[in-house]
C-alpha cells in the first residue's frame, strides 16, 4: 500500500464482505446451472416493490412544484415541511409531542447513526456497546468516529437481552447502547418486559455515573413485523434516546438513502443536543439529505410496501426449517432468520450447504459464529423450491 | 453545552453561516417592502431550471426500469454503468483513457471532497492547503477529517496562484493542494500557464520530498464557463490528482446529492488508491449514493442547464459595476463576482449596501475580508432593477 494513504480505511476497502461475496457468488453459479437451480439467501435486498403511491408522488412533484426547489438544497436538518409531517406521523402513532425541530433528516440510517455517534464521541475512551449478533458497520461506525466500540454477548436462548453480560461491562465510560429491534440478523423483537428491564438499569447507572447514557435505536425494520408484535417506542420510555429511522425497508428504496433522527424533548439539554447533531451532519460533509428523495418521502408516510409479503415467507421457510430439525429462533420481524449451525461451526456449515446450493451467510459478519443468517426477501417460489434441498441438508446433519 | 457532546460538533451547529443568514434576512426583508426591491445577491443556488432531459430520464426510468433494480442498493463506488458512462465521456471530452475503475460515485462534491481528505489524512501533521478565498468548508473538513488545513495568501491582482506564497508554505508535510477553479467565489479560471508552473513545481517538490503531493480538483462548476475559456483538466497534466465533480449546478439538482471523483491510472498505487475510496466511503457511512440519481444522471451526462442565462447576468452585471467604478474581478465561470470592498472593510461595504438593499457576502467568509461576493444566479430583471442602487452606492463611495 502507497505510504500516502490512511492504512485503516485501505483495509477496509480490502475487506471481504461476506454477505455480498456470497451474494455475487449465487450470480456466477445462476449463471452457470441456472437461476432456478440456485437457491440464494445471501442478502437483505426488499424484494417487494415500492407502494403506488411512491411512484404517484414523483410524477405530483414533477407536475406541481418547482422544479428548482424540487431539487435545490433543504437546510442541513432537512425541508421544514417534510420534518413537520414526520413529527406528526409520529405523534399519531406514538402519542409523543414532537414537531419539526425533533427531526433532522439523513442520507439513510447509515448516516443517522454515524451522526449521533459522532456528535457524543469526544475522546476514544467514549464507549458505545453493541448486542451480539449486530449489524457489522456498527463497529466501523465507532471507530471511524473516534470513539471505542464494545461487544455485549447475547442472551443465546431468545437473543433478547444478556443483562448480566451487560451489567458486566457497563461502566462510567458508557457513551451509548445501539439497539436493533427488529434485529438483523436475528429478526427478534425485544419484550415489553425485557425494555422495561432494560430502561431500569440504564437509569440506575445513570444516577450512579452522574451523566447522560444513550440509547441510540436503530430502526431500519420498524414497519416490518408480523403479528400484530408491538416495537417498542424508546422515546416514550426512556429520556436520553436518538431513534434512527430508514425508508429503505418500508418503501424498498435502499438505494435511494434517506431517513432521519428523532430526538425526544426529554433529551438532556434537547436545544443544544440538536444544534451539534447540525454541525455534525455539516462536519461530515452530507449538506442535506437527497431533496427530491426528502419531498417523495413526504408524500409517503402513512404507506409502506406490502410487508405481508415477508410474512409469508416467514411463516414457510420457518415451519419447514422446525420440522426438518433445525434450530431457528422464531422471528418477529426484519427479513431475516437466524439459526443454528448444526455442529456449531457456521463457516463449515456455510459451505456444506452450497453443497446443496444453499447460499447462507455465516454468523461471524455479525459477531456470532455458531449461526448462520437467512435472509427471506426473496421469491416465495424460491423458497419452495429450496426446501427439498435444507431437507437433504438436514439429514446429512443427522438431525432427525 | 451537554458535557456529553462533541464540542467541536455543537460550535459548528451554532456557528453563523454569513450565506445563509443573508439570504434569509433578505426573505424577511422582501416580505416588509415588496419582493421586487430587495436585490439579493447571497446564495450559490442555480436559478435555471434542470435540462428537459432530466424529466425525461425521470418518465423514462419509472416505465422501463425494474423498481426494485432502480431504488435498490448499487456497489459502494457507484453503478457500474453509471461509472462506465462517465469513464466514456470524460475519454471522449478530455482524451484520457478511463474506465469505471477510475471512477466512484459519490453523495455530491462535499463527499467526494471528504472521501479523498480522509483517504490521505494518516496523521494530525498531514497538511492540505487551500487558496484564498476559498469555499469556508474545506477547512471544516479537513480539520473533521483528522489533517491540518493550511491557508495560502491570494494573488490579489488577478486571484490565479501567488506562487511565492505557495513555495514558502509547501514542507514535507504536504499532503495535498484543494484547488478549484472555475473559482467559488472568485468566478476566475486558472490559466493555462499558471497551472504548468504548478504543476512544475509540484513534481519539483515531490522530488524534493521524496513523496507524492496530490491535487484535489474540486469541480462543481467546470461546465458553468464562458467564452469559450478552457478549464485544465488535471488528470492530463499531473498524475496524482483527484477530480472532485458534482452534477449540483451542471443539471441544477444542488439538493439530490450526486457527483463523483475521478482517479487517473497514473496516480502513485492506482489500485490501493481506489480501494482506500472505497474503505473511506464505506467508514463515513456513505453505503452508496442515492441510486435514483444515479440512474437518472446516467441518461443526463451530455445536457447542461442553459449556461447561456448565466454569461448574460455575467456581462450585464459586471458591465454596470466596472461603469460605477467598483474594482471588479471577471469572472471566466461559475456564477460569482468578486468585488473589492471600497475603504477594504467587507463587514463594513456590505452593512453600508444593505442600506439600498443589495445584499452581499462578506468575503470574510471566504478568508479575505477586504473583498465581497455576489452571486449573480439569479433573476435577470433582478440584476435589471438592482442597478440604481448600485449606482447610488458606488457615488457615496465616492468612486468617480
Amino acid at each position: 500500500m502507497a505510504a500516502a494513504l490512511n492504512k485503516e480505511m485501505f483495509d477496509l476497502g480490502m475487506a471481504p464482505n461476506a454477505i455480498r461475496a456470497m451474494f455475487e457468488y449465487g450470480i456466477d453459479r445462476a449463471e452457470e446451472i441456472g437461476a432456478e437451480n440456485i437457491f440464494n439467501y445471501s442478502i437483505g435486498n426488499p424484494s417487494i416493490e415500492p407502494p403506488e403511491e411512491f411512484n404517484q408522488a414523483i410524477i405530483d412533484l414533477m407536475n406541481n412544484m418547482d422544479a428548482l426547489e424540487l431539487h435545490g438544497y433543504s437546510l442541513t436538518p432537512g425541508d421544514k415541511g417534510f420534518r413537520q409531517a414526520i413529527a406528526e406521523n409520529l405523534t399519531r402513532r406514538f402519542g409523543i409531542r414532537a414537531d419539526r425541530n425533533n427531526v433532522f433528516i439523513t442520507c439513510g440510517c447509515t448516516a443517522a447513526l454515524t451522526i449521533c455517534i459522532k456528535a457524543l464521541t469526544s475522546k476514544p475512551e467514549d464507549e458505545f456497546i453493541a448486542f451480539v449478533p449486530y449489524f457489522p458497520e456498527y463497529r466501523v461506525f465507532v471507530e471511524t468516529m473516534g470513539g471505542t466500540f464494545v461487544e455485549c454477548e447475547p442472551d443465546e436462548k431468545e437473543f433478547q437481552i444478556n443483562f448480566d453480560a451487560l451489567e458486566r461491562i457497563l461502566n462510567p465510560n458508557t457513551k451509548a447502547l445501539i439497539i436493533n429491534t427488529p434485529n438483523n440478523p436475528t429478526g427478534t423483537v425485544l419484550r415489553e418486559d425485557v425494555v422495561k428491564r432494560l430502561v431500569d438499569l440504564l437509569h440506575r447507572k445513570e444516577q450512579e455515573y452522574g451523566h447522560a447514557i444513550y440509547i441510540i435505536s436503530d430502526e431500519p425494520y420498524r414497519e416490518v413485523v408480523y403479528d400484530d408484535i408491538k416495537v417498542p417506542f424508546f422515546p416514550n420510555l426512556y429520556e436520553n434516546t436518538f431513534v434512527c429511522y430508514s425508508f429503505s425497508k418500508t418503501l424498498s428504496i435502499p438505494g435511494d438513502r434517506i431517513g432521519y433522527i428523532f430526538v425526544p424533548d426529554e433529551i438532556e439539554d434537547k436545544y443544544d443536543t440538536y444544534k451539534t447533531l447540525v454541525g455534525t451532519g455539516r462536519a461530515l460533509s452530507f449538506v442535506c439529505a437527497p431533496m427530491f428523495l426528502q419531498q417523495i418521502c413526504a408524500k409517503c408516510l402513512d404507506v409502506t410496501s406490502d410487508i405481508e409479503v415477508y410474512r409469508k415467507n416467514r411463516d414457510l421457510l420457518y415451519g419447514a426449517l422446525i420440522e426438518y430439525g433445525f434450530d431457528v429462533i422464531h422471528p418477529d420481524g426484519a427479513f431475516y432468520l437466524w439459526m443454528k449451525a448444526p455442529g456449531g461451526d457456521a463457516d463449515a456449515f456455510v459451505e456444506l450447504a452450497k453443497k446443496y446450493e444453499l447460499l447462507l451467510v455465516t454468523g461471524a459478519t455479525f459477531g456470532d459464529s455458531k449461526y448462520v443468517r437467512l435472509a427471506y426477501c426473496v421469491d416465495e417460489d424460491m423458497i419452495r423450491r429450496s426446501l427439498p434441498a435444507f431437507k437433504k441438508l438436514a439429514e446429512e446433519c443427522h438431525l432427525k
